[in-house]
């Protein structure tokens, strides 16, 4: 009789913790991931912003899992699943489960406007990370070499997209980036002109926090030079411009970089998974799970974390954050893990650690339980609860360096990646043959 | 009246060494380069294997050059010249000189066969580094998941073009990963099972070092599971397929991986500078400088690096290596100040500091003055000359931490970035239509 297969689709929190639970368990378990890495995507905006470098963030599931015999660590991308047979298909061929744990989470989403993408790249992603750095810091060069004071302007003008916890970390990055960080490094420009504007819908910033936080960010940000403007809509995005709506009010900013970490939605697989299985959704198209994370009409599918709806009652379901999706990973390999010796699964129950969002070096706010944190302390504590949460002990030693040298005005890698232009293509563009430069044989 | 302009184009070794010898003084500097970054191209091939991070090896020139007031970091691409009105047409505008600094380089060449760059990836770019780093880690990642023994054999074959010390140092790096660092890390396949195979077409590797070294490094290479084939011509490469010729034999090695680290050719403006001068160049399209670095008709024009051919006589030059770029760019800073004092400029000479290559821990090959060393002080040595040699602090510290990683069998970074496929690609691929899968509105 062969060992009883779980299959995880998804390496991010909620499919390594669950498989990290699972180690040297009975199980014969398959982590399927597209990527060959897990992303601590809470972090991400670090990398968009030149915090830290790409390896600080990302760590190879199967180095993560290298001691774990019964976990196989496979990089391919699921596409279907035939819930009776039991049977996920994948890139590369198929793999049966006797269990399946769906961990895909979700990407971000332009609300109807796809076409808005290419002008204002989101921040789910490590290349979308990559993109968002590019264009920060081309924006600068750009306006370092640039005589016309208008286009000088509107290269340096940035507008963030969305104040949850990613919009207003990000923002608050570019603030500290441009009065803190860079001052002194340009010559024709100084850095410490260039203009933050970040749009929220809601009435206030990190809509999700206690009222009297998101007053304080709100403070913090503009001590960092941003520009606040809640109640206000996004309208259009197109090249260099973003149309925003203020009540009655429409107005057009010009600015050549545009960040997007406004709204989310449901993997590819997740609705996939739906449409196979028939299992009821929400309106943002995640999963009403049952109190142990399983699918009502599919014992064996279990889904946690981002792509989860877990309901906690009056309307009200656990928010998509890091946590909450290690909590679900874990909690459901232990489960596995007591099944084996016939002992009775008990509901999930979330332990709510708190919340805390940065804007800048000491300037963090945050809720514990029920208390509030501001200012030097919770800065403190935010950065030793960070660091402590790395997956790779090494990274720990890594981020905690890079974080000293920003605590000293530096970063850790600012470079603009992605091949320049070609001479080539330069010459052409100017009516030049590029062969006239061409060596005689 | 104005200051004296020193434009400099190109920040690598050359021009960033000059740049920073220019700090403070009386000169009105411009670094221009196509990047805002300089790179430490000696360590390329750790990030290209996964060791050192991006960050590690890359150096913002502005960031470097902060303080120096007088000199000013243009991001563009030089792309024509007129030695006759002494302006540098870049893709942003123009830049007046007085006088020119060209330390543009070089670049990898295929010798004729431009069509396999795809199938056989080069090692100049951190791009290339990164493409390299996908292919490697992503040959071992198919492989654990590939059930065909040939298709697994092929995917474990890796060939690397090129027996100098890139080439060298990239298949002990290779052989390292596979016979050491990534053991246990896979279910399917065991690391050690990679075939890593060195072409060479001199009759040894590692061709401008002592032949005793040559042999010694053969003798490491070998001891990391390198098959070292001197001799040897690369007839024909494809996808997945490289046909070499070894005397009268020919033959066809089925591999994944082909790894470029032979030939290489001088940078595009290095030619447009040729045919704008009219100066002499060597075959390989280096400039012939006088023994100030300066071109023969063109006194306020000099040379340095790479693209400059600095004769020793007897046929004899010197070689391009980081070293030789780094002095030149320091001579000419020193010359140009001595110059505001009205002292008379001396020639350049070239302090040979040694060379030495590394294929793996405690596998080092150098030569310094006329000494031989190999072994562990070797391998110290080396450490503590590159990381002494970084350009900013804060890398030596980073780079030495991700040397304890791997020294102790781990790696910084192995992740394999770029965008993994589409699932509505793999859909459409399998014929399903992703619409199936769309929510209803």
């Amino acid at each position: 009789m062969h060992k009883h297969r779980i299959v995880i689709v998804g390496g991010g929190f909620g499919g390594l913790f669950a498989a990290r639970g699972l180690c040297g368990s009975d199980y014969d378990v398959t982590l399927l991931d597209k990527r060959n890495f897990h992303l601590f995507q809470p972090l991400l905006y670090q990398v968009a912003t030149g915090i830290l470098t790409v390896g600080d963030i990302s760590a190879q599931q199967r180095v993560v899992l290298r001691k774990c015999k019964n976990v196989r660590t496979l990089m391919s991308t699921a596409y279907d699943i035939d819930p009776q047979r039991k049977i996920i298909h994948h890139e590369r061929g198929e793999l049966a489960y006797d269990t399946l744990i769906v961990a895909t989470g979700v990407k971000h989403q332009y609300f109807g406007h796809d076409e808005w993408r290419h002008n204002a790249p989101g921040l789910k992603t490590i290349e979308h990370a990559l993109e968002m750095r590019h264009r920060i810091f081309r924006a600068f060069e750009l306006a370092e070499g640039e005589s016309d004071p208008d286009r000088r302007r509107r290269l340096l003008n940035f507008v963030v997209v969305g104040a949850g916890p990613t919009g207003v970390e990000l923002a608050g990055a570019l603030g500290e980036l441009a009065q803190r960080i860079m001052v002194g490094d340009y010559r024709a420009i100084d850095s410490r002109d260039a203009r933050i504007t970040l749009i929220e819908g809601a009435d206030r910033v990190l809509p999700a926090f206690d009222p009297r936080l998101s007053k304080k960010a709100q403070r913090y940000l503009e001590q960092l030079g941003v520009e606040v403007r809640t109640q206000c809509m996004v309208q259009d995005i197109a090249a260099g411009r973003v149309q925003l709506q203020q009540g009655e009010e429409v107005e057009t900013l010009e600015a050549e970089t545009i960040l997007w970490a406004a709204g989310v939605q449901v993997s590819a697989f997740g609705r996939i998974l739906a449409k196979r299985t028939g299992e009821e959704t929400d309106r943002g198209g995640r999963f009403l799970v049952q109190p142990d994370l399983s699918l009502p009409n599919h014992p064996d599918i279990h889904v946690v974390g981002d792509l989860a709806h877990f309901s906690l009652g009056e309307g009200r379901s656990l928010p998509g954050l890091a946590p909450v999706a290690i909590q679900q990973g874990e909690y459901l390999a232990k489960t596995f893990k007591r099944r084996l010796k016939n002992k009775p699964g008990k509901p999930f129950r979330y332990f709510d650690k708190g919340s805390m969002a940065i804007i800048g070096r000491y300037r963090v706010v945050g809720q514990i339980g029920g208390m509030r944190v501001t200012g030097f302390t919770a800065w403190f504590l935010w950065a030793v609860v960070h660091v402590w949460s790395l997956i790779e002990p090494g990274q720990r030693l890594s981020v905690t360096l890079h974080w000293l040298w920003r605590f000293m005005g530096r970063t850790a890698d600012r470079l603009i990646t992605g091949n320049p232009p070609k001479t080539s293509n330069i010459l052409k563009a100017r009516g030049i043959d590029p062969k006239t430069f061409e060596r005689a044989p």
